[in-house]
């Protein structure tokens, strides 16, 4: 019985730990991995549990399995980085500059259009998530709960992209969380005050509740490069 | 010996007919999958390669597996729809117009900035498959080959992401890739002529290597609604 419940763990564990391992190029791209045996042994995992940990690697576009060639660990252009597993794990390993940048490239392109769609069709009821968390955003900051303030600054974020029902938005919106709770915590280690941006977040929810998609868009676009600002991450 | 080979496609197959049952909606979001005799009896395969199967769907989101509720199909907004293997199945089913539109707005959204970022540091060597693209495109408009045509398009838009040099565009170069192959097949059933935006492809990269990113920019989002227009997936 404790072992029937276990065994999803370890596979978890052994997952995290393989992944992890090419995510930080410990096995380096092109390169084959060890064979099955001395791969159990080290993950402390059966021989089927580990199929199951190379074929979800596989599903993620890590690593190639091939009747002669052996597993393979695939060139960096073919990880999906974008797979909510791969960036957690990604998370906790030392930042990639480039990929944080990339990032931020892509919250300014993604962002602005979905504060536009949002003010084109966004409901009341997708939008009281949005002015939830700016309420808690304002209620945290006077309190100096900046821990909880960030949390809501994520839940504005992402609830806004729901709020567009663009279906690629809203699966861009579990990325963006995540990145985002990994730049916070860069910026609470450095103690700056977070409230530089609080405003404009008002401004960006105005103009969604005034039906501007125009306005909406620049809003969203202006509260961005506050926030980049905010992090100390421009440049 | 031939039984080690198949089995890997045996699984790829199984893998594929489980996903697609549950993409279709013939398993419902929320329903618990058959027993694990039953699956392995409708997909012809052993126990310990459902398992595998199963692991990868949990892997993409599309399943969660719990000791004592079983396996149970997840919400939609919980899949992984940009997961391209997701998406290569979801392609060989009747199209979704919801998400064939979120792709378009998804394109209007990120094609612009990666020209940008494009025109502002991509170096010969990466402008020179959107070039080569585009030479492709000339020439296979004048010969009349539409489809070959509609390949060298596709090459253009994804060598123009990958050009961006951010990896989060890079990693939709995919997902937009397969989007369009998917989009100009829907074309092609109607046999339109593709040739309407081939200017704008040209004007897109006359911006880029005069290395004016406003302009770059302002050229794509102009080229994506003439793209639109001719695919007559608009309004």
């Amino acid at each position: 019985m404790s072992i029937a419940k276990a065994r999803p763990r370890v596979h978890k564990h052994a997952l995290r730990t393989l992944a992890q391992r090419i995510l930080t190029g410990e096995v380096a791209q092109g390169q084959t991995l060890l064979p099955e045996s001395e791969l159990c042994e080290t993950l402390g995992i059966g021989r089927s549990s580990l199929r199951e940990v190379m074929k979800v690697l596989v599903g993620k576009g890590l690593i190639s399995s091939r009747p002669r060639a052996g597993t393979v660990v695939l060139s960096r252009d073919q990880w999906n980085i974008l797979d909510p597993d791969l960036l957690n794990w990604s998370m906790e390993l030392p930042p990639d500059p480039h990929f944080v940048m990339s990032l931020i490239e892509a919250r300014q392109a993604i962002e602005p259009a979905s504060a536009r769609l949002a003010a084109m069709r966004a409901s009341a009821a997708d939008l009281a998530p949005v002015e939830a968390a700016y309420a808690s955003m304002c209620i945290n900051l006077k309190e100096k709960d900046f821990v909880a303030f960030n949390v809501a600054d994520i839940d504005f974020h992402t609830a806004l992209l729901r709020a567009s029902k663009n279906v690629v938005f809203v699966q861009m919106s579990k990325t963006i969380g995540t990145a985002l709770g990994y730049a916070f915590r860069m910026t609470i280690a450095r103690s700056r005050e977070p409230g530089g941006s609080l405003a404009m977040h008002g401004e960006v929810i105005a103009a969604i509740l005034a039906r501007d998609p125009a306005l909406a868009q620049e809003a969203m676009t202006r509260l961005l490069n506050i926030a980049i600002l905010d992090l100390g991450l421009s440049g």
